[in-house]
């Protein structure tokens, strides 16, 4: 296959995953174990049984195609759950480029031993945890640790993987030579640089925890400013405190978000008693993320005793920083340098199914740049081109090495 | 009806409504023009049976009972709407006195005209504005008004109305020679003097909007503190402005509150692109309140500016600060003297439905103490012998002056 007929096809992939979850609003909502995402992988499915690949699906739903089966084989993709109103690049354009290379594979009759997963849940938007499909099989996850989650619907997912025949300690994926995916950066240094690619070198470690603020819901009118205690005053401090630290001088790469905030009573005239928020801060440097962490606490501990009120936190979860495999990052640099790709080897900001995989294999990333900068957005948007360029490199190094 | 029967008669009452909107964490829910509201008003109206009195609901559904029909009469009342999770004072006691006075009349065959009155929708909880039922029979609001107000599930009010057979346009309320209220004081003040009665001498006016905040929701792991637009920490700053406009120094009675937060996406991993808050902001002193809007107005603009956010502002209401009857505060003042009562003149920071019959009659109102201050809070709290006190000055003035 050329260019242009990669390109084609590429553009025909993603097409048929376009309309699902769409949100109305220009973005989709594909939220992981629910309706939305299964027809993400009823998709993925029919692609594979019109090209007459072989279809697995895993103990915990991940979907696997094969041309033929494989003891031993290279893995490539990515996820099909997004965040609510996110964009339509993140996670699919991953699978979709392990669809062309299976498709190049099969029209160039390559003999590489190669699957395309698409895993499940690799988005926190409904459960508060990420990257649940690949954990699970790389051995990460204690089932005891995330059979209690709940969606946003208040479903356990212990109940969903009981409804769905799922199991909760699955074994652990085998026979994978080597791992990797494609990705939108979701950042904007490639497009800064004006390069189509970037090889992933390490995956920035994060921490989340939720942060309850409790103060007392009072009388709008009839409560005087000085003895007021506000819970929403207080979270906004800190948030803003959470915003300084993560522009603070630890290091560049380190960033704090207040993603998620929930008011009680959110009444009008009712000074706000009750604020829970979300904290997600991240670092290539695990020694930062803890000082990071040791900073949040103690200056949510100094807001809350200067305004009266009272705190928990709840831990949710954390992953180390995660160096990807230097020999296979200096394999695919130096195919692209052969193949006079423009490049460069960068760290991830971004979580990634990789990380896990990163555990039990020899794993790799390549990143194209989206528009912007922006993703978990509608407006997320990649340029294709750049998706083949990285499918080349990729099938250099599935031959066995250099162009 | 001696101090101890009064007060047995009082405690019924209270019992009658206690479980009515139960939220099962103590306090109560009972939502302006919802099934909740409509069972308050049902137990009123079998109060009414019970002793005989003469039923009327007027056409946007307030509940009158009284002695047999008057064409000149005093109405004492006031709400049995509550905000979310509330107390069971707010509003219900002032009811509950009109229905001791008239348990009064009946057996001290005392000939006062007086109706009792339960008035709907006196919370901003459920619609964004308060004090409806009050507004609509006073001549206070234009229909248009109003009339596509939505519940917080989304109804409008215009559907509401059509529903119950209410009419839009009420005929203003006739005949009133007087409207007196008795409430809890929502504050600290009597209960920190040591006082069981205040006498309210005026309402502050308050302004309420709403403000939405629009950024850029991008992935919390990829987008450099240095490029976000975050909506929330927009939203964080201008509320600790809000804060400290209200802890200025215009009066000590000034208070601004932001009591509904709305985020979105409100998800862990993602930049909050778009956050919508409430402002509401009181004042005795209607120069004053104009003060402060305008300095809130200014200091959004600067952090959005700053923060390179948009911002848009939707006016919800305002109300002027109204000044009650003189020679009614007083007379009511001079009876307490004259029955060893003791007692304030003060101003109420919370807004009440007398302040719209102030319009169009003398309007007086008697404070009680509430414990700690707490309000709009299932902790809230009232001392029934306040109130039965409260009751004897009510019924001397109704007896036509001095005891």
């Amino acid at each position: 296959m050329n260019l242009k007929e990669s390109l084609l096809y590429l553009e025909h992939l993603m097409e048929r995953f376009y309309p699902i979850g769409d949100d109305g609003k220009g973005g989709v909502t594909r939220l992981a174990y629910t309706k939305s995402e299964d027809k993400m992988h009823e998709e993925f499915t029919s692609i594979g049984i019109e090209e007459g690949y072989h279809v697995e699906v895993d103990e915990v739903g991940n979907t696997f195609l094969s041309i033929g089966e494989h003891e031993e084989y290279y893995l490539v993709g990515s996820h099909l759950d997004s965040v609510i109103s996110g964009g339509r690049f993140d996670g699919v354009l991953g699978v979709a480029v392990g669809l062309l290379l299976l498709k190049r594979i099969k029209e160039e009759n390559l003999n590489i031993p190669l699957k395309v997963v698409a895993l499940r849940c690799e988005e926190s938007s409904n459960f508060m945890k990420a990257t649940l499909g690949s954990s699970l099989i790389t051995g990460e996850y204690n089932p005891d640790d995330f059979i209690n989650l709940r969606s946003r619907e208040g479903k356990s997912l212990g109940e969903i993987f009981k409804e769905r025949g799922y199991n909760r300690s699955p074994e652990i994926i085998q026979g994978v030579k080597a791992y990797l995916e494609l990705h939108i950066e979701q950042g904007r240094i490639l497009e800064g640089e004006g390069l189509p690619i970037g090889i992933v070198s390490a995956i920035a470690g994060n921490t989340r925890f939720k942060v309850n603020i409790r103060g007392l819901a009072e009388h709008s009118g009839a409560t005087p400013m000085d003895i007021r205690q506000d819970a929403l005053c207080g979270a906004s401090e800190i948030i803003l405190g959470i915003e300084k630290i993560g522009q603070g001088d630890y290091t560049s790469t380190a960033v704090t978000t207040v993603g998620v905030i929930e008011n009680h009573p959110n009444s009008l005239n009712v000074i706000p008693g009750e604020v829970e928020f979300s904290v997600d801060f991240r670092d290539g440097d695990n020694e930062n993320i803890e000082r990071i962490r040791l900073d949040i606490y103690e200056m949510i501990k100094d807001v809350c005793d200067r305004r009266n009120l009272s705190y928990e936190i709840v831990f949710l979860s954390s992953s180390s920083a995660v160096q990807l495999d230097d020999k296979l990052t200096l394999e695919l640099a130096n195919i692209a340098t052969e193949l006079n790709i423009k490049h460069k080897i960068m760290p991830s900001g971004a979580g990634h199914d990789a990380m896990k995989f990163a555990k039990i294999t020899n794993t790799g990333m390549i990143f194209v740049p989206c528009k912007g900068g922006i993703s978990h957005n509608s407006m997320e948007e990649a340029n294709l081109q750049d998706a083949v360029i990285g499918t080349n490199i990729m099938i250099n190094y599935l031959k066995g090495g250099r162009p």
